[in-house]
């Protein structure tokens, strides 16, 4: 039961695994992203954090606003690809049906079963890389991956990444409802 | 194949399920963490959103030093416990066996299979959050946690949270290998 100590490059905990969508020099451009966290309610702000010299950086600097597309388990090839390929050197897009939405030019994928707009509602430079903290605008989704009017994980095939060993997984069994097991271990009404 | 519209308060992809801790007016306190993701390789860093008013932030604050503690699928009443009760109102270090590591007096639990002591790199204000940059200082395991030298998430059972629904979920089937499976839509040699 000794604790043993490890490298300090580890993450030991699941990151989501999505495609993170901009316009770079008037061309639909996408990257896989893992390292994205949701950090406010009042406005809905998630946090992503990019390279500065990535080319999609480029253009979410540019323009100011970019997508965020959930891929299913279907697109895991699609997904993997744009992780390993820069923009400047292929044309990503030609692999996905692109559409728009409401703030126009930002570019999203028919192919995923959830994309999020979003505009730029700050950016911060830390070390090498790019904080871009986003403001999510629109949410689109198909009447397929709904149950009872509600996102359903299972029908998206929500894909997780983790690290060790880097791959890309499904989620599994449900362990507890949350905001709800917890309660018995309260001896007095706490609040959080 | 029409695209409709949610409600933007959905973030519809995993999220670690994990606990931060810190020593708060010296007592051990510990919140139920999600919002949490990498930012940086070179130093390690990690970004986590908190309430501004939360108690384990004021600890934070204090400190400039925390730790992060990832349970398996045994402590999810634990966890969701932490998530549902203030330090302010009960004394929630109790329900852990409590140890420290280098940084000294940050609180980490035993009963987790991975724990992390993080020093404050960086504060940011947002909205009514704070941002907290952590950078990784120490991560501490035991042997059992291993297989070949390397964390084995089967044997940690690592924890993800999703809405919707509000729910802790184990990881499950294995996809595909990362930076590998997307090599086969290459056109040529691409750089990430």
């Amino acid at each position: 039961m000794t604790k043993i100590e490890l490298d300090t490059g580890v993450a030991p905990f699941p990151k989501p695994a999505v495609l993170l969508g901009a316009m770079v020099d008037g061309k639909p451009n996408f990257m896989n992203l893992a390292w994205l966290t949701r950090i406010s309610f009042k406005p809905h702000l998630w946090v992503l954090s990019v390279p500065k010299t990535r080319y999609t950086a480029e253009g979410i600097r540019q323009q100011k606003k970019f997508s965020i597309c959930i891929p299913g388990k279907d697109l895991v090839v699609e997904l993997d690809y744009c992780g390993i390929t820069s923009g400047r050197n292929e044309d990503k897009s030609k692999i996905f049906t692109i559409f728009y939405g409401e703030l126009k030019d930002v570019p999203m994928i028919k192919e995923c079963p959830v994309c999020v707009e979003l505009t730029v509602f700050d950016e911060i430079e830390m070390v090498d890389r790019l904080l871009i903290i986003g403001e999510v605008k629109h949410i689109y989704t198909e009447e397929r991956y709904l149950t009872d009017g509600k996102l359903d994980q299972d029908k998206i095939g929500i894909l997780s990444y983790t690290q060790p060993p880097s791959a890309y997984f499904l989620l599994g069994e449900k362990v507890a409802d949350a905001f709800s097991v917890g309660k018995k271990l309260r001896s007095k009404a706490g609040t959080s």
